[in-house]
């Protein structure tokens, strides 16, 4: 079953997806044809009929995606229909960073408290946020039944933030550290690697110079 | 000729080589073997042998590879040996996250100068960095030959800055925005979409619970 679910699901369109629903939160038109979608995001016409499949929408001949429904489907895809409850462990640079983009809340990830194990963080506001001690962590989680835990901090300590938060429940974990996670395997890693990135970029650039 | 030394770095191995950098910078041993190597970083060692050979490094049988030199080797796949001068466009909460983040030195990017558009940041300092005007960007580039631009603007700006920077000489773009760049061939562009990532994460979970 899981395995079928999957198969629907294939990341790239699922990366994909998001360029979509900003698209279709733009216009106002009541029906849109792949054409034209293609067409406004540069994608190729096959390739934007193949990432649509995936939401089970269909367009109609001559008439195209009724845009409300597709938009719909496409937040159903990525789980944005309901807001994801997170927890920010970590409020340095990119942990403020994170807070700062007022725009997750489009992207149904809903940060809802911010840990830090630094004593003089603890306690004060960062956008509106007060920052808690990382000894609160389990408790809270536990409380709120929160799933989503998002790490932030050096990587030496990403390891232990994340077994302490899987075991208070937590089942998706977004992982800004350069540290790769033991996790068991229903637990939903997401890896933002910035070294990688940069390093793609560097030695491309190393080929052509 | 430039088909070949694409097929020489592929992009999983060049992701996967920070990782083995850092491992080897931390050691101090003077030979390590692939397998201890696998076995610290949780990677099959026959992985380890497809990513380290990119490097042209062979290790000895019983001794292993030497570390001064499969560093200096890695180094120089990423274009690490050299700094990397860049140019930061933006200095909203991301940017200054990237600012913050001084360990870009030891991964070959060196930040030289900020830019924003907004005339009441520029002239202040962030983080010891004087922020500039948009309008010099040309400039300084031309007088500076930097060849990397970052982009942290929102992504509405981001075509026009990319083109700006292109014209005065950049090769490069680290494109934080979630825009799709349009830019020559010659030109290489990393894409870092937080929103794509997000949506990997929340899709997968939404299979989970």
């Amino acid at each position: 079953m899981k395995k079928d679910e999957k198969k629907i699901y294939p990341l790239p369109s699922i990366r994909r997806l998001p360029l979509y629903l900003n698209y279709l939160r733009k216009i106002h038109e009541e029906n849109i044809s792949g054409t034209v979608i293609a067409e406004a995001l540069d994608i190729l016409p096959i390739q934007v009929r193949k990432d649509l499949a995936i939401t089970n929408v269909t367009g109609k001949p001559k008439v195209g995606f009724n845009v409300k429904e597709l938009k719909k489907a496409i937040e159903h895809c990525l789980g944005w229909n309901n807001l994801n409850d997170a927890f920010l462990i970590g409020a340095g640079h990119f942990g403020q960073a994170l807070l700062g983009y007022k725009k997750f809340r489009d992207h149904g990830l809903n940060i809802v408290a911010v840990f830090d194990k630094d004593e003089d963080k603890v306690g004060t506001d960062i956008f509106g946020y007060k920052i808690f001690p990382v000894e609160k962590l389990n408790n809270l989680i536990q409380r709120m039944k929160v799933k989503i835990g998002i790490i932030t901090t050096p990587g030496s300590t990403a390891q232990e933030l994340a077994d302490t938060m899987i075991e208070a429940g937590v089942l998706g974990i977004w992982n800004f550290t350069p540290a790769t996670l033991n996790v068991p395997e229903n637990i939903v890693v997401e890896n933002v690697r910035l070294v990688s990135s940069l390093s793609v970029l560097t030695s491309k650039l190393k080929q052509q110079i």
